[in-house]
């Protein structure tokens, strides 16, 4: 199996990504800006992974650290994150896979809304920025706290895109070892800005609803279903 | 019941709603621009819902008669014919509940995307142009495929948005007459976009897989299901 670093692992989302790729068998290198939180951070998986059973390797360091150490990186930063992030890191990620799971969101009267992108899309700026990694933007729109808290209520389909075949087969079947998710491929990288916007409606009917929606694509039925 | 416009009702998406709200227990008017058309579409729509076993009432006009008769005007109108069309009827409109099902969608380089509209989205730019209608955006992520040559395919969520309450419970109650779908208020109408932008990713979804997808959210038990 890939070892698989997250950057911005310290956060809900990164360390329920980080549990959750751990438990479907991969090795995890929790990267931070600060190597102090990512061993914090990564002590923590540590002890969530031997809960559920789970005997990964888990390992911490700064960002150029754990890029250096991984086959796949996670992005998993806030959006304003990214630029500078890539440009301190963008040489060393050349080759490597690389997972976007940014949702350019503005909380904005009352309700989130996605920031304008001139490349159209967090996605598509990242894919820009790293010609030479195949990016995959998978996993927008689950919920932190499904990933991280409560396994038993994760469900639904991860949709995914992006312009790299071989990239897109790796991460489907990385999704298709996390219990009960279902991956979608929607194809080419053009649709990151589709599966952002539906991270923005979902955040909105989780504050309306107080609930943690996600969400599921109907008539797919010759998709590989785990559920 | 009220009476319902459909403008656009010629196009298989307008025939579809107009097909659905019919069986659903509201009389319909059917509208073009050529009023030919529009008696051309209401002699087919009689039929099916004859057929149906639906006895409401089905008229035609040309676009100003059938604003003019109605409470309740459906815009099922290619992107680029709601400026003209508001322009020509927005004073006709004032004080009707206006439902937007437009989707600002264009083909380019291998798929659908997303027209830029300066408003956000079409629904915010229909609200705009029409400040004394309420405007209620739905219905924009079904397949007129589905709506009209296969009911007992119909299936999912159908996302709404808008700023006015009174008119999005008409809607709800709407939705919650045509059998299977469940109505999702997502709140305010600046989440038409999102709206919009699982339009464009259904239709990627349903070149690549050939098939005739929709959505619904997961984790909304709270909602009244029907299916």
């Amino acid at each position: 199996m890939a070892r698989i670093a997250l950057l911005g692992g310290t956060g809900a989302e990164g360390l329920g990504l980080a549990l959750r790729f751990g438990i479907a068998g991969e090795d995890i290198i929790i990267g931070s800006r600060q190597q102090q939180r990512a061993e914090q951070a990564a002590q923590r998986l540590r002890t969530m992974l031997r809960d559920a059973g789970a005997p990964c390797r888990v390992d911490a360091g700064d960002n150029a650290a754990a890029v250096a150490a991984a086959d796949t990186v996670a992005l998993s930063l806030p959006y304003e994150g990214v630029e500078p992030t890539l440009a301190q890191l963008g040489s060393a990620l050349a080759g490597k896979l690389v997972l976007d799971v940014v949702n350019p969101l503005v909380f904005d009267r009352g309700m989130f809304r996605i920031l304008p992108i001139a490349a159209g899309s967090a996605g598509e700026l990242i894919q820009q920025l790293l010609p030479r990694s195949p990016v995959v933007c998978a996993f927008k729109n689950l919920s932190a706290k499904q990933l991280l808290d409560a396994p038993q209520q994760l469900r639904g389909d991860v949709l995914l895109c992006g312009d790299h075949a071989d990239a897109k087969r790796y991460v489907v079947d990385l999704i298709r070892r996390i219990p009960v998710l279902r991956a979608v491929d929607a194809g080419a990288i053009g649709n990151a800005q589709h599966l952002e916007s539906i991270t923005a409606l979902l955040m909105n009917l989780n504050r309306r609803y107080k609930t943690s929606t996600s969400v599921e694509v109907l008539s797919l039925e010759q998709l590989d279903s785990k559920s």
